[in-house]
């Protein structure tokens, strides 16, 4: 890995993929004066799309199309978990292009069998797995570990798709067959935890240091994030645990770029890794004007191999507002003055062309002195909008 | 006037020019997931013809040109005085695309003349001045006001561009002769003026209303603007002085947008109106991080007819160097590592693609909680960098 001390004009940082996290993160090159391009898997007009004349699309499997996008950047980098890791090393082979996190870190975390075994092997707590083959495991799993339990495709996922909760041995069978393990495809039998917060830590990291950034808490409906509070309103042991184990977690990996872990802080006061993401995360959206630097700002940091900026908040407390759709329309956000007049609010809008029911358009960050009082003006102040 | 209580996807904001001033902005259009397009006077690739598929080039008198760029946008924008108002006002009549800050109001300001008299009749303390339009009105404003004193064109001038200063008759003659005097071009002439600093105060409004941002000290090296420090390091009743009239010039012109007006604070503690522009500023560029809400930010929710944003600074202060080009060569931004590692430093650079020794190529921003360390410490933390 090489430290880079200088950034031409020309440099042109490249995003597999096109949405929101690649336009957050594109924001924080264009300051750097960097150009950007885009390879998108969607037919569709994607939001960084309209932010750059360097666009081209295609498929995620489409090796030689992604080796000739990568040949137009200095370096590649994600926004997702849908190519393949062996994609991605013969994309880096065939072009001569860096891509970061590179496809060796992402081949640990990928399949969530081999993820969980990366960090157990650690030292870091997960929550009880087992990879089930058979409707045998099934019924064993439940009955050692308790029903409900989850059922997660190894491969994907992402807000919840590819996981099923099953309550019983029919739902369990259902599911089993519905992920794909009727064919063969690995699935993990994952154990319910009784958790009192479900907590989230950014990590960026390079060849000039690691920044952490402050343990925030996620607030989850049906498996998709509605809001982020940070700092956590927990212990600060709890805090620090948790930052701790993020910072094990990517040197584990050996990450280069910026990475997010989210955690269960469990009726038992302990702390067990949940997921990982090697990219931008919806938990560190907040960051944009919650932080010194953003996770977006570290992310470019990060894989442009430049110092790291710091990630100290600028106020006592943050807390952000998934603004999802409401509407299945052309987007249009509406009934925006309240949330526009608040003192230090924040809208952020992601430019895609159609709103879909539930789909993530939008997000609004409100600081403050306090975070459950940020947390609940800002749900006062974004709730009249319609997107 | 109309008030906008929603933002379309699709909506398209146009600016009129492609540099750092549409750049910065641009960033900001994007945030709330406006699409930008720009129309360039420049042949070359200018700085935001990287950051968006609708760019355009051609002359800023071509009238059709202009009105059909405008038609592809839902407002347009100015990043410069290079498009008279009198050609503005055609583009908005024939295109029916609206024009912010209005072609009205920049017709108030375009011209140094009308500008003083503007702000003279809004009871606004202006340097003395005088047309001059004979060499003995040369004479005779040196006699009046004493040597050296300044000849402007009455038209144009940027960064000092189209500013002489002149000693006696003989250099007055010249100076004259050089800014077109001798073909009937409107020359003023204006009194030296004894300042202990020279002062900024940018201010947005819309219908919706008015945002004055604190006033700041703008550091001038050959009337180039070399580093900015905010709040002014002065009493605050001059800050509070030159904010009130700040607001009343912004209201003399009828002004919606973002408006920078720059001051001295002479020797007798009077300020006096200096210059005013119809855009983002220089003197604004540390609002980015320094204030709640951004010079930027706050011009496009005002061309937009949107709630503007709280100016009120996040930290008690900050300081802004300008990085001008130190070499004669492709643009690349070297030696960045002690300024990108500083706690609060913020590194912007515009993506030009040629550098020249003294061009405005990148900016850095340190905040802090004293305004003298801050410069002091951002000074040594830039002193490296060469571009």
């Amino acid at each position: 890995m090489t430290h880079r001390a200088s950034l031409p004009s020309q440099l042109k940082l490249g995003f597999l993929g096109a949405g929101q996290l690649a336009r957050m993160s594109a924001l924080q090159a264009f300051r750097f004066g960097i150009q950007v391009a885009v390879f998108s898997d969607r037919p569709e007009n994607e939001p960084v799309q309209f932010m750059t004349p360097h666009s081209s699309s295609g498929s995620f499997e489409d090796v030689s199309a992604l080796v000739e996008f990568a040949k137009t950047c200095d370096v590649v980098t994600l926004e997702n978990e849908f190519i393949s890791s062996e994609i991605l090393q013969k994309v880096q082979d065939l072009s001569g292009i860096p891509i970061y996190p590179s496809p060796r870190s992402f081949a640990l975390i990928e399949n969530k069998l081999i993820e969980k075994q990366t960090f157990e092997d650690a030292g870091i707590p997960v929550t009880p797995y087992q990879l089930v083959s058979t409707l045998e495991d099934l019924t064993t799993f439940g009955e050692q570990h308790g029903w409900p339990y989850l059922l997660k495709s190894s491969k994907g996922g992402y807000d919840g798709y590819g996981n099923e909760t099953v309550r019983n041995f029919d739902e369990a069978k259902t599911a089993f067959a519905k992920l794909g393990g009727d064919k063969g495809h690995d699935i993990l039998a994952e154990a319910f935890v009784s958790f009192t917060k479900e907590l989230a830590v950014q990590v960026a990291r390079n060849e000039t240091g690691t920044m952490v950034y402050p343990c925030c808490e996620t607030v989850q409906e049906n498996h998709i994030c509605v809001a982020v509070l940070s700092p956590a309103p927990i212990d600060e042991k709890y805090q620090k645990k948790a930052q701790k184990l993020a910072v094990r977690a990517v040197e584990a990996i050996d990450g280069k770029g910026i990475f997010a872990f989210e955690f269960f802080l469990t009726n038992d006061g302990e702390i067990l890794l949940n997921e990982s993401a090697p990219r931008p995360h919806n938990s560190g959206h907040y960051t944009i004007e919650g932080c010194i630097t953003s996770q977006f700002e570290n992310h470019v940091r990060a894989v442009l191999g430049i110092p790291l900026g710091s990630t100290i908040m600028n106020k006592p407390a943050a807390a952000m507002i998934n603004l999802l759709g409401t509407h299945n329309r052309p987007a249009e956000t509406d009934h925006l003055i309240r949330a526009l007049s608040a003192k230090d609010g924040h809208l952020h809008v992601y430019g895609k062309v159609q709103s879909k029911t539930g789909r993530k358009m939008a997000h609004y960050t409100l600081l403050g002195k306090d975070v459950q009082q940020a947390y609940q003006q800002a749900l006062s102040l974004s709730k009249n909008i319609e997107i």
